[in-house]
């Protein structure tokens, strides 16, 4: 049965893709709803610290590559070597939108649970220790399904 | 409680997926679904008239490269300067598949509801005289939540 | 009403998006849920058969550009001309992760519904011959909504 309830699962690290999972998350548990977001793949660089991560040559490689922290995504166009993200970072603040970083304190003060994919985490080699503290678990695939399938919001972003 | 509605979030601008926003939204309405449309980001460009907007720098710069109109969306993939467009495009009319054009007029004649994201236009300094005149709101995220809660149907695409 | 079926709409051919749709898939259908995957687009090629197709300049352009297979998918960061896919793959083979041919023939071990988008296919010129033999079908979007409007997990990737 559908509850009042929202699921977000956030693979894209996308700049704008994470600012719409942190704008709807942030709506609907405002709107009283009981909000989750599954973090997995690129979305686990919304909940980490920001540090390099993994022990083995693949994973510092994909560290490299990928790294954490939401001061450092770029949107999904006009990535311009940093310079888009610059450019909408301006934007929204010269409108008055508010940070990432503000969106993801507002959604912890609001109670969202914030969780990590646990085969995102082992293939990248990141550990819970790379995460924000506010993260809730790590889990897997399982848990996900039965929020989401009791949801009567589920979104894949 | 889930009623017979289909709410899509349109976040994206690409050719090919606002072309399946599209298809959805008017096999949703066709099947009797009260049907929204909600656009936001790049999706924005599926509402816009053809015209450049803004008049700051930044909103400026912004408009250059994101030129609205269904006519200047690019597929996700082989975009080559706007070869895959033509490609993709010439391919449906051989294969009789509607335009772009054709399936917003569709979606309009099945009563789908065009909803605007007010934060993305603030930040992109778009203004509702930018949009076509079917759009019948611009509206905040809490809007969008409450119709997405209470549909069967709810994708982000 | 929702009843306990889950639908996915798989637009992406991504290798990590690919791989998502897939663990998602399996896991709903492991929890007991009447699971479906409709591959519309690039997501076609996560139920082709390794071979170019189409008759058409067109098609075979298309063909050339967009070689199916599950093989031959890219992820959506970090490409590097197929590097990227052979690390993904290397790290995942590493770590114990299933491979996505294996994953696929979970999901059909666990009777996932593979469905194929009829207009997609022929805007592409990809034949049922091209499919797997596992696929149920070639349908129209009106089987899809249908699907989607019933599940109480409904997804576009």
């Amino acid at each position: 049965m559908a509850e009042n309830k929202a699921t977000i699962i956030l693979l894209s690290g996308d700049m704008d893709k994470v600012f719409a999972a942190f704008i709807i998350a942030t709506g609907a548990a405002a709107a009283g709803m009981d909000t989750t977001v599954f973090c997995t793949f690129w979305g686990i660089n919304a909940i980490r610290k920001d540090t390099l991560t993994g022990k083995s040559f693949m994973a510092r490689m994909l560290g490299l590559l990928n790294r954490g922290g939401l001061r450092r995504l770029n949107p999904s166009k006009f990535s311009f070597g940093g310079m888009g993200r610059w450019m909408f970072s301006k934007m929204m603040v010269d409108k008055g939108v508010a940070s990432l970083e503000e969106l993801r304190e507002t959604m912890i003060d609001l109670d969202v649970h914030l969780l990590a994919c646990k085969m995102s985490m082992d293939v990248m080699e990141i550990t819970p220790e790379d995460l924000i503290d506010e993260v809730e678990g790590v889990v897997g695939v399982a848990k996900m399904i039965k929020e989401a399938a009791s949801s009567s919001i589920q979104l894949f972003i």
